[in-house]
């Protein structure tokens, strides 16, 4: 074994039941179709010089005629037979999913993206995670409206509302952002590690979205952003989410009043028709149903940004307004739940994000990170963006903690726990971005673990 | 007027009849959500220094009670109602559409994307193009295989027949990528205009490809590419669907053997499990239901590249194997079937591409091609794939003849009518990727013309 078993934590099991946790991996194995399976035919024939040169059999005989099914006869579905399409019937199970217990009602909860099923780094908007705090609503976009205000007039000199056609024939940008939930990996915090990628870093997708800079609508209305240091979104859901966005954000022309993600409008768990895009910020701040913004020269302290998305620090306080969504990563494939059933090449890959700008580099360890390999980084590798990076590996079939640490064109790198805790402690539940660490263990199977400071 | 009414050529509306071009143009009205009516309300109110500073109204009185809709109140739908989440009830409109008659059978057809209805340069999934040749299948992926051979045994070395899972444990790739049919556009070389850029573009998207560099394979079976410069791809559906793709392309390791699309499994539409992937080249050598690839020593000339996708010219010869798709760009707003209903500040956005590399740049007249402005391209401009361009655009009222015209990094611009026809003449039906010319009228309806050579 290449790691110390004694630093070795087994995570406990009580994120869900044991006929939970049994669910969620049968969900896991099904989620990246037949990893399992093919990893097992591969394995059972390789004997193979390059890394990846296994997988495969030998076609016997006349190559033309042998081993393969028959060709498909008679004339198939009829074009546009659905005017929006849907995937296919056999990938049904790849879903996201809300986990029961963890919230108490079902509208102010959690759906999670299945990150092990998903390739590159375009979430498709039907598997979007979803995070309402009183259920989402599919809003008439005719009568939808957008106030730009000031909280005295002195902040803004010409207050004004906006139909949805009025913003859409404004001057439009589109930009590929990831959005994470700052309460992604929260769970983990307390060792209470949960079985898949899917319910430790699900609360993270990534769309192109288009839409107005808000820039734009400032200068329309005449904000005073010398003395406006603030802007309070507001959405039109139950919930009256509202968050304050600091106006250097503003400024800096990335801050959209977005109505398109993934080339089309956004869905209405994301916020149709109207919805705020705060690139690098935590997901509560992208305010959904988006109705009203004002101007200030403070900011709110509104119950979502005092009682809420606070980290609770060792001394006892509360840090507040920490809502950018610091440099992290995680490797989606192996991942909990996963099986390895054989021996021999993988390739490990996984998504890396930060907040602060462009992911610089990603290196992967299979051992608990006493060594590192730098990871491949899959071009385009845009600021504020998902960033998809790759390692060839051979398993030996011995147990291996595989890991993954991003750092930022900052110079930011990704902590492990160890790092993490010193400075944050142990009580936070949001903003945890430290470095994850995957089990594989000597039957394939794959676990979530941590390892001890 | 800023063009000469005498260039002008209005297109024959013979692609439908009358009750079917009212209800195609019904069709692009609602495509771009309310395009008009926003155009119209803005322009009422508009008085602007900026060129963008219109639409919205004064909020009267009290901005903070005034003016707006109520806060929703009630719990909302829960999370993860649908796991696999669909698109707004009030975007039903924007579908992917078949035109009744075009073809003679619904299997063997087409259905076009609304391009006029999307934003950035991602189709969602649910609305790709579609150019079945023997209709759609839903393959399942356990029982799929791809078999690799040569056509005769000195050119490949080791014949091998792969599942599914073991292609996707290979190291695999993801790319950004425009898909175009060759027939994109065939309507209009003979002045048959069609009415929305729907159905004179609509064959074109564009996705996040994933899959498995198609060399690898070749290396992995041992394929003498030194003499076998060729590879037949082989579809399993009813179409028996054949291409040739020249051994250059491969080796580059552009050529995917492609599993994933934007993010998830390819869907079935597009080939699911398995397609082909040849970037910059024609959507019919994107080969779906992918079966067998033969390296051979010679272009193969099957019945899909010689009968079919061929370019008959002046002196009455076929050109056979043009099937990479040259610069070519559209604008999509405002096009036909659109109506602008009020002077005023527009955005002109639209899409560029080129199966030779990366757009350059792309110029956009609004007065029939006698003066041209270059217009903004958003980031990222990635290789063969689309680019999304755009254009501040105030319009006096009086029609104006709008043209976008693109550029790549080869230096290639892409040529009017005249320019085309001059090499091609008329009785092409596929390559055509001449200037696309859409006439605002008075009226502020927006319609497809041609202008004479």
């Amino acid at each position: 074994m290449q790691h110390d078993a004694g630093r070795l934590i087994k995570a406990p099991e009580n994120f869900l039941d044991a006929a939970g946790v049994r669910r969620v991996f049968a969900e896991g194995r099904q989620g990246r179709r037949d990893f399992i399976r093919g990893a097992f035919a591969a394995a059972a024939g390789a004997a193979a010089p390059a890394a990846f040169a296994q997988g495969g059999r030998e076609a016997a005989g006349d190559p033309n005629i042998l081993n393969l099914p028959p060709h498909g006869t008679g004339l198939g579905q009829a074009v546009a037979t659905d005017g929006y399409g849907r995937p296919s019937k056999h990938e049904a199970n790849v879903q996201r999913r809300r986990s029961p217990g963890l919230t108490q009602t079902t509208q102010a909860s959690v759906s999670f993206a299945p990150l092990q099923s998903l390739f590159g780094i375009v979430t498709p908007s039907g598997l979007h995670f979803e995070r309402h705090h009183q259920g989402w609503w599919d809003v008439d976009p005719s009568t939808h409206r957008l106030m730009v205000n000031g909280s005295d007039p002195s902040l803004l000199k010409t207050p004004m509302v906006f139909t949805m056609d009025e913003l859409m024939r404004l001057p439009s940008v589109s930009r590929f952002h990831f959005i994470e939930c700052g309460a992604n990996s929260g769970m983990e915090w307390g060792n209470v590690a949960v079985p898949t990628c899917q319910y430790t870093h699900g609360m993270l997708s990534c769309s192109e979205f288009t839409g107005v800079p808000l820039k734009l609508l400032l200068e329309r209305c005449g904000a005073d952003v010398r003395r406006g240091r603030f802007v309070l979104a507001e959405g039109s859901d139950g919930s009256s989410m509202t968050r304050t966005i600091p106006m250097d954000l503003i400024e800096s022309g990335e801050v959209l009043l977005a109505y398109g993600q993934n080339g089309e409008m956004l869905r209405p768990e994301n916020g149709y028709p109207l919805r705020l895009v705060v690139p690098g910020v935590q997901g509560v701040s992208w305010v959904k149903y988006l109705r009203r913004i004002e101007v200030g020269d403070k900011p709110y302290g509104t119950k979502d940004e005092t009682l809420h998305y606070v980290d609770l620090m060792p001394d006892g306080l509360h840090r507040q307004y920490t809502s950018l969504q610091e440099c992290k990563s995680v490797v989606t494939t192996p991942s909990g739940g996963q099986v390895l059933l054989g021996k021999g090449y993988y390739q490990i890959t996984g998504l890396a994000w930060s907040g602060r700008g462009r992911v610089t580099r990603v290196d992967v360890s299979v051992d608990g990170g006493r060594t590192w390999t730098t990871a491949r980084l899959q071009a385009p590798v845009m600021s504020k963006c998902l960033t998809r990076f790759a390692l060839d590996w051979v398993w030996d079939g011995r147990p291996a903690l595989i890991q993954s640490r991003a750092a930022d064109e900052t110079g930011y790198v990704q902590p492990n726990y160890r790092q993490l805790r010193a400075v944050r402690g142990k009580r936070s539940i949001y903003h945890n971005n430290a470095v994850q660490t995957w089990l594989v263990q000597e039957s394939g199977e794959v676990a979530n673990v941590q390892l001890a400071a």
